[in-house]
């Protein structure tokens, strides 16, 4: 059921790194996210995908990790992503590309979720250092790197208490994810 | 499956309108909409639920229908959306929503699909009259409104050939969708 799969797509961060992602697998996740629907049905959204150890770790050394989690500097080695895909915007055939974005990672990560994987969305990187490693040409622009694995750590999540939107570590390891009650974000039913 | 899931969202824009949508089916889906991911956690979606026939009508006034299908106004009486869902940005939370519009809206489609609904993303609308008509404070920025149904159309994808982006509707008023190939799409894997 559909409510399941969107329970089990928390934001992972660790990942049994062992445990590969093959180029096959990221195309049909993929395939999904193209079939999301697109403002103007313009689709400008590209991809590029990494696998390989070597470019991942070079990848790797340019992400952001949990901005609140201010003692931690991302996964160990061992616990990073066995795959990325890096989501550009082809600027020659749009520069508004509306909310297709999240449209797109939605449909790739309940697509990796469902297959027994998870991820993450990254959009803390360092962008000329991505160019420049992938040799992105000037009309695509990196829009997010996301991140992924089989998950190796337990998400949880949270009533918000006092507006603190904040995530947290506990001291074994779970993350905990506190989310608005529903009723905070409807504002009428009319 | 979710890959079948995906497939039957598409974008509906008539609707057998006697088929009722309740708030508490409204709800639910929300509910999966909150449990998407958010940009530093922020959670700055906000909606507002619109059922009665009265306001379903005022706020269908306010709305633009399939900018490629010129010859066509937009559904008549009887094949209107049920339901709208008015997807708002709560500025005091946070001035950037990153992608968490695409996400939200994306679990809140595919959870109606999965119910045997349907429905739109729609952006362009009348935005000083929305504001009036449902009296929004300024703190509140409309993002979209999502139209939702039973679909009473037929929604086709097509491949795309010569870069043409303009979806159409054939004689036999079935809507054809043309997207991307994959091989498009990806630009690289490493």
């Amino acid at each position: 059921m559909l409510a399941d799969l969107i329970k089990k797509n928390r934001s992972y961060r660790r990942f049994h790194e062992s445990k590969k992602i093959t180029i096959s697998q990221l195309r049909k996740w993929l395939d999904n996210a193209r079939l999301g629907a697109s403002g103007r049905n313009a689709q400008t959204l590209k991809y590029l995908i990494v696998t390989s150890d070597e470019i991942r770790e070079q990848l790797f050394k340019n992400l952001a990790w949990a901005g609140y989690l201010t003692n931690w500097n991302g996964p160990e080695k061992g616990e990073r992503p066995a795959a990325y895909v890096i989501m550009l915007n082809d600027n020659t055939l749009g520069e508004n590309y509306f909310c297709d974005d999240g449209i797109a990672v939605q449909n790739l990560l309940l697509s990796a979720v469902e297959a027994g994987f998870g991820g993450c969305i990254i959009r803390a990187f360092n962008n000329e250092a991505l160019r420049k490693l992938f040799n992105i040409p000037p009309h695509l622009d990196i829009i997010q790197v996301i991140a992924l694995g089989k998950p190796k750590e337990e998400v949880q999540i949270e009533n918000m208490k006092n507006g603190n939107i904040k995530y947290w570590r506990d001291e074994n390891e779970v993350h905990h994810v506190p989310k608005r009650d529903l009723n905070e974000l409807i504002i009428d039913e009319l």
